[in-house]
């Protein structure tokens, strides 16, 4: 049997851009390329497309103006119900031969790949995808919905105030927008579509939550504000059906107590230093960027606490119809023992493969990977109607 | 100042495809054209892409084997964060001349342009388009997740059973899925997907409820069972904010008392014959398809009924960020006064235009679409990110 061709997608115009550069290459690596024939696709922040080989070597990222010879630029097409990338030709005679795939593996982080929209490209033009469907997508990455889905369902989440950024307005008070903000200090604010702690800020005065809040309004046209979380301590499960009936993961403590993971420290290895050490020599795999400490099953949860968030989580993910291995975030004030959901990551960094290894039983990062991309085939035939019957409710007259 | 070019979609791989066509094309003759250069793109029942005045043309549908001249089958194309029309060569020296548009008017019914594929699309594309965002398409199309928001907000609904069709089977027994429908007789059942009444039964026995669900599993892999309201009277209402704050349509009632309006009722109009009456003609005006006969703001319902289909329509619009002039379903036992909220249209047919010009103040359907185009424009502004700041984040360092 010839080997499926699948195309793994990365980057796009996000703020989680070269990290979904990082999760896109590791994937590449780790795929079962026995049962896949795998080539990369690359969107830059332009949304430019590109494909070739020179894609799976760090030291070429971001892409020169000039591309070494193994970087093509590609558009996407579809028509026909099937859709293709059609390498960018330099003259009417230099027209290039399309390339066409059998499945997309989505390893973008954030806009627009995680959200919805890259989804909504593959359903138009026909073609299976991995993880989550448009719906959970969208509504995973939307931290209000979440809220709301999650209060149908019983499971805790903290209340919220949402500010809206003033429509068609260059300059605004900030003063204006957060006078209605009722909840006791300390807050939290975050952008209400972003991920990966961008922007998350933790404030304790009125100035500080408009100072927070601008720096949000800067990245998300929305943010949200909840109370912060005293003795904090998150608590992280992947989630999924491709094995079967829903299973979780590990439960895993990520390293840092009592403070907000920002961006730099999850991302950026060395630092304050602009670049993560080893991207320029080509060695920062992504294994170095789960490298912080972490901790399994930690023991301080109680078997009722550890039960809640497993059963939280897979309530969550089947009442969505979720697909993939998201990741869900929980928030415990460890004195009091509280625990409420955070966030679901519907594509979690590196596919969060160190749960899965860590699961009981284990779980192969490859044999992860060859189930999400089942998955999407499995996923794309689900749906497909019956197509004959479209007939049965036509006007027009055949000739 | 030059018109801004707009693209009007309609057709699609959708049960709801050609009265899709009806709304496409009613809509390009409503539009304001001293303000938009309006021009059609008809996606047809096998997701092949075509443009041309031939389009205009209703005795061109369905499209023969070999279309007329001024009929152009197309490619949808993106990259460089833009995309546009090509239209396809018959060879290489045949190339012509890319189309491109300032945005997409969605004049779609059902799948895929509807239900937020679509959407995610032009937003793939970097293209302003008419209507529901992503979010909103995804939750409004799908039945229980519009029901579940409903009751976060407090906004009545009925109770329902989802029964899922058996994946991975081509045969299976339908006793074993209907067994545990817990409600009593007289049901309704319908797709979880699918609009326009389409596949929706009322059903008074099980061996009824088995068939009726079998039926629907021909069209959806979900079916949706709910108690059968008695006395039954729907009231539609439309509601939006392309003109400020959210504002309603006048309340309809819907012609047919006591019944199901079923699609061949609805969209049919010479009854049981395969075409509409004068589709062959052309002369089958959309408007025909709204002349059964309705009542504009009821007098049987009171002062308290209308209240709360006013305020739970605009609860629901404002609560998913609606957009465009989506149409509200209600359902009302007319002995009880109970009211429930039934189903979103995001586009419903011919926009909704009747209800619109019953509103008050009234609004003209000409107005009604710019109002709408114009809303494309500032939605693709509105969520634009501050791009400059996307380099922050950035793992790779710039050579």
């Amino acid at each position: 049997m010839a080997r499926k061709k699948i195309a793994v997608f990365f980057g796009e115009q996000s703020f989680e851009h070269d990290i979904s550069i990082l999760t896109g290459l590791q994937a590449i690596k780790v795929i079962d390329q026995s049962k896949f024939e795998v080539f990369p696709v690359y969107i830059d922040l332009n949304r430019n497309w590109w494909t070739g080989n020179g894609l799976l070597n760090q030291d070429n990222y971001p892409l020169a103006v000039k591309q070494p010879k193994d970087i093509t630029k590609v558009k996407f097409c579809l028509g026909d119900g099937v859709g293709y990338l059609q390498p960018v030709s330099g003259g009417i005679f230099a027209a290039k031969k399309p390339i066409y795939f059998d499945a997309a593996f989505l390893a973008f982080h954030g806009d627009f790949g995680e959200t919805g929209a890259f989804q909504g490209l593959m359903e138009s033009a026909g073609i299976p995808y991995t993880g989550c469907r448009m719906l959970a997508a969208n509504v995973f990455m939307n931290k209000v919905t979440t809220k709301q889905l999650c209060r149908t369902l019983g499971i805790p989440v903290l209340p919220e105030v949402v500010l809206n950024r003033p429509e068609n307005k260059a300059f605004f008070d900030v003063k204006d927008i957060t006078k209605d903000v009722n909840l006791p200090f300390p807050l939290c604010v975050k952008p209400l579509h972003l991920g990966s702690s961008i922007a998350v800020s933790k404030v304790t005065t009125k100035e500080e939550l408009d100072s927070a809040v601008i720096k949000v309004f800067a990245l998300d046209n929305q943010a949200i504000v909840e109370p912060f979380v005293e003795n904090l301590e998150e608590y992280n499960v992947s989630v999924t059906r491709i094995f079967g009936e829903p299973s979780c993961s590990a439960i895993e403590r990520p390293a840092k107590k009592n403070a907000i993971l920002d961006f730099a420290d999850k991302y950026k290895a060395g630092g304050k230093g602009k670049g993560v050490k080893g991207a320029k020599s080509g060695n920062a795999d992504i294994r170095g960027l789960v490298s912080l400490s972490r901790e399994y099953n930690p023991k301080e949860l109680t078997k009722e606490q550890r039960e809640k968030i497993l059963s939280w989580a897979k309530t969550l993910f089947v009442a969505m119809d979720g697909n993939g291995a998201p990741r869900i975030d929980f928030l415990c004030n460890t004195k009091t023992g509280e625990l409420w959901l955070g966030e679901v990551n519907p594509i979690p960094g590196s596919f969060a493969f160190y749960l899965w290894e860590n699961a009981e039983p284990k779980v192969n990062f490859t044999k992860l990977l060859t189930a999400i991309i089942e998955e999407a085939f499995a996923e794309a035939g689900k749906k497909s109607l019956a197509y004959g019957t479209l007939k049965d409710n036509r006007i027009f007259e055949d000739k």
